[in-house]
């Protein structure tokens, strides 16, 4: 039966500082690294046996996937990393204290970058602090300069159709340890939500989210591992 | 220019007790960890930059890989874990103490095992406590029940030749993070040595070998990070 497990990435210092991170490759903190090695606690307490790992390219969800990983006892399993797994890029955000940019901006504006659908920030300037172009772990890649909900998930999507979901159909259970807006990306795909309904979705931070499949990926089951903190989860349809 | 770095895994708590290992998934000491967190800290004083890494699916390994990758500053790039790259299987003196397999077969029985090129070790025994068939890491692979050095070398070397040595020739810069006898096996493939010259070479843990290649992967060049300790390598041809 194919199985998903999606993995938020536990806090990271920026979290801490309330900056829009996006692609800035912020490490865990050390509450961020309990809550991975917790994450993988809860893995291997459900005895779950994992095929097949993918994360993004930044380090606070590798590191999150390997603490996961190291506390299930399964540090073994094939790991892919992908940039159309990271995080929503933050465009000319990136980098800005929420109480900064709000003052700069206005509440109201903020809000609509941060819980709209389709409205991207400005782009992120090239050739300033934050200009992810000339870093290696890209080369080769057409970067958005900025992104939305949507435009993240346009990019989540062929990589999930190509890599993940042909594993899935094999019956395989997958570990993806990703982000607040690329999981979103994946849950909206595969409960088929409107762009309202994947908005009030919150996926908790550290905090296994497993999913059961049929033959034809459609969920039958979800749940938290970690049910003292689960948020709400799409209904099943 | 194709860049080899080979890094052999830190102290295991097997290493501790004198144990013949081989393919038993014993975790690293906390020693063991500090001394992968050093190698990665050397390949980025040394100003490296890895395109892709490889490891056993033998957990002391990965845990190397993974801890020198995050001193180097380098999570992101792409790994493999293959069981080729495991270390030499110990067939039935897997699990023993040292000094009481010297007791029960000779001290010269047992220097022969440990120290020829081609003598394994009696094979082990299915259905006990270290029958690694069963193993889902292995599943579909066929496994020895013994290995002597030249055995080993005879599991590495397709492993090599169909999956790493293609990227050397492209210039890449690759890290191997693995074991004793899977790390000789590679040395002897690249530099060409005798079968009574590569017993004679012993990897240190910890301590990235670095090793430059040409276009037709023979090394120009080679030497260890941490030159305090570095031990005997061999000729350059």
């Amino acid at each position: 039966m194919p199985t998903l497990i999606l993995l938020r990435h536990g806090q990271s210092q920026w979290n801490l500082e309330d900056r829009f991170t996006g692609w800035v490759d912020v490490d865990l903190t050390a509450e961020g690294e309990a809550q991975a090695k917790k994450g993988g606690e809860l893995i291997k307490a459900a005895g779950l046996q994992i095929d097949r790992a993918y994360t993004s390219v930044l380090t606070r969800a590798i590191r999150t996937l390997w603490l996961a990983l190291t506390a299930a006892g399964q540090v073994f399993v094939p790991e892919t990393k992908d940039w159309r797994l990271n995080e929503r890029h933050y465009g000319g955000l990136t980098g800005l204290n929420k109480t900064e940019t709000a003052a700069k901006h206005g509440e109201d504006q903020v809000k609509i970058w941060r819980r709209s659908y389709d409205v991207p920030p400005p782009p992120l300037a090239p050739g300033g602090e934050f200009d992810f172009s000339k870093d290696r772990r890209y080369a080769g890649a057409l970067l958005p300069d900025t992104e939305s909900l949507k435009t993240t998930l346009d990019r989540v999507q062929p990589y999930w159709d190509a890599e993940i979901a042909p594993h899935l159909a094999r019956g395989e259970t997958l570990l993806i340890a990703a982000h607040g807006n690329s999981l979103r990306a994946i849950v909206k795909l595969l409960f088929g939500l409107s762009d309202e309904a994947i908005i009030g979705v919150e996926i908790p931070t550290g905090n296994p989210l497993l999913i059961e499949l049929d033959a034809k990926l459609k969920p039958t089951s979800s749940r938290y591992l970690d049910e003292a903190r689960a948020t709400a989860l799409p209904e099943l349809a």
